[in-house]
């Protein structure tokens, strides 16, 4: 559990360091200038001079699957019944900028850009209605997936929890549900998925509180919400950007092991 | 990650609360009494008047499914070629002496005794010569899991991560591998699982190993080693205990939702 700045809705909320001391603060309309909430000096900091951090380190990461039916054609797989949960490993957190890693023991890694949901209270079995008293806001993530290993294994564990797999940021839209916010996401500057918010077919609200069903959330965690169609593999060098409407852009770079073998068949 | 105390081999460490204090002790050879390593007062505490809690709580419980060729056998699965991995969510953790509660979604929630291992160390993608020294100790766990569920699902997440499916404890016994342990899972006094941990397919140090490829490990992070044959149905009232050789028992008892039925087929 972490604690978490008491916050009004609406606000940009960002993890930052400069100088080596790390701070919360708000970035502003033009996403030029962090404001600090505490932390060194008073008055702004230009992006340019600050490093993003995960602007939260959950205690876990619960994601849902095959939550876009376009996505699930895809994938070539029925829809489900009820969310179907999975869980990253919070060591496979990233920050925005940083380099998702591509590992020898994977041919084919892709891209999943998702809304996130962070959690601002502990709770446990509640009801959709109640949903909006524990969220704290949204960001956007990237489900990053070993999609060979995810075959191979039937369990999404491995594919989806190496180190790097999960970046998150960099800035939560406080107070705010996904709606029917756009999501991209582009690799190299090309859009490769391009979805609303509205498309899922578990809605947010409903997702929180299935979940809080079976675990108690707690201040921090981190629900990812669905990938939309369009996943496809990365390659060392690509740089790939997850942009939510109205909240932010979360970039990262690829790198590779050196025995990473991208063009041998899945 | 926590700060675990700096112990030398082969003390059986728990976790304890008296008088709302929570501190960490060593159990006596005769398993009666506490010797506290710091907190209230000096002197041992008998075990009547503490309340044991989990010895660690661990940032993430990484579990193996299929390490005891029996038990694939008993599930009618093919065994793994590599070790095939599931997270439970550190949320789901339950003390000694807890209750396990058996979900309203569930209709068949299962014991699974197993051998616990504790990471000490920040370590990633080292060898199984390097496990030893990223090791904290052993403890004994509960994989409860809701069978129905995880048959539904395919995903372990829902099945293994309801909230009380993880206990814990209480004793780790630093510095030790499981080596030959007996591992013997008993319900209302009966044994139902009887087994050694030399009979697991993927041993120990070539699991954590593993892991340690994919995800960075950190202090207090544990790996559930598999369970073995002999996995079963637990009622509302059932007393279920796992016994680790040199290390301890774990007792949990059960109890249940208001509408759990366990008697309509799974």
């Amino acid at each position: 559990m972490i604690a978490l700045p008491e916050m009004p809705p609406d606000f940009r909320l960002v993890r930052v360091e400069k100088d080596g001391c790390l701070f919360w603060g708000v970035l502003s309309g033009d996403s030029r200038h962090v404001y600090p909430l505490s932390g060194p000096g008073h008055g702004a900091h230009r992006v340019e001079d600050v490093r993003f951090h995960p602007p939260v380190t959950p205690g876990k990461i619960i994601a849902v699957g095959l939550n876009y039916r376009a996505h699930g054609k895809e994938m070539g797989k029925s829809l489900p019944e009820e969310p179907l949960l999975f869980m990253k490993a919070p060591s496979a957190l990233l920050a925005p900028n940083g380099h998702i890693h591509l590992p020898r023991m994977s041919r084919r890694v892709d891209y999943e850009g998702e809304i996130a949901i962070v959690i601002g209270r502990r709770v446990s079995r509640i009801s959709p209605e109640e949903v909006p008293l524990c969220l704290y806001g949204i960001t956007c993530a990237n489900d990053v997936t070993a999609r060979d290993l995810q075959k191979k294994d039937v369990q999404y564990t491995r594919a989806k929890s190496f180190d790097t797999f999960c970046p998150l940021g960099p800035v939560i839209l406080t107070g705010a549900l996904p709606d029917d916010r756009k999501l991209v996401t582009e690799v190299n500057g090309v859009v490769r998925q391009d979805a609303r918010a509205s498309d899922m077919i578990f809605d947010p609200l409903t997702l929180v509180s299935f979940i809080s069903q079976i675990m108690t959330l707690e201040p921090g965690d981190v629900i990812l919400t669905g990938t939309p169609a369009g996943v496809g593999p990365l390659s060392p060098g690509d740089r790939v950007s997850v942009t939510l409407e109205g909240v932010g852009s979360l970039v990262n770079t690829v790198t590779a092991d050196p025995d990473f073998s991208p063009d041998l068949p899945v």
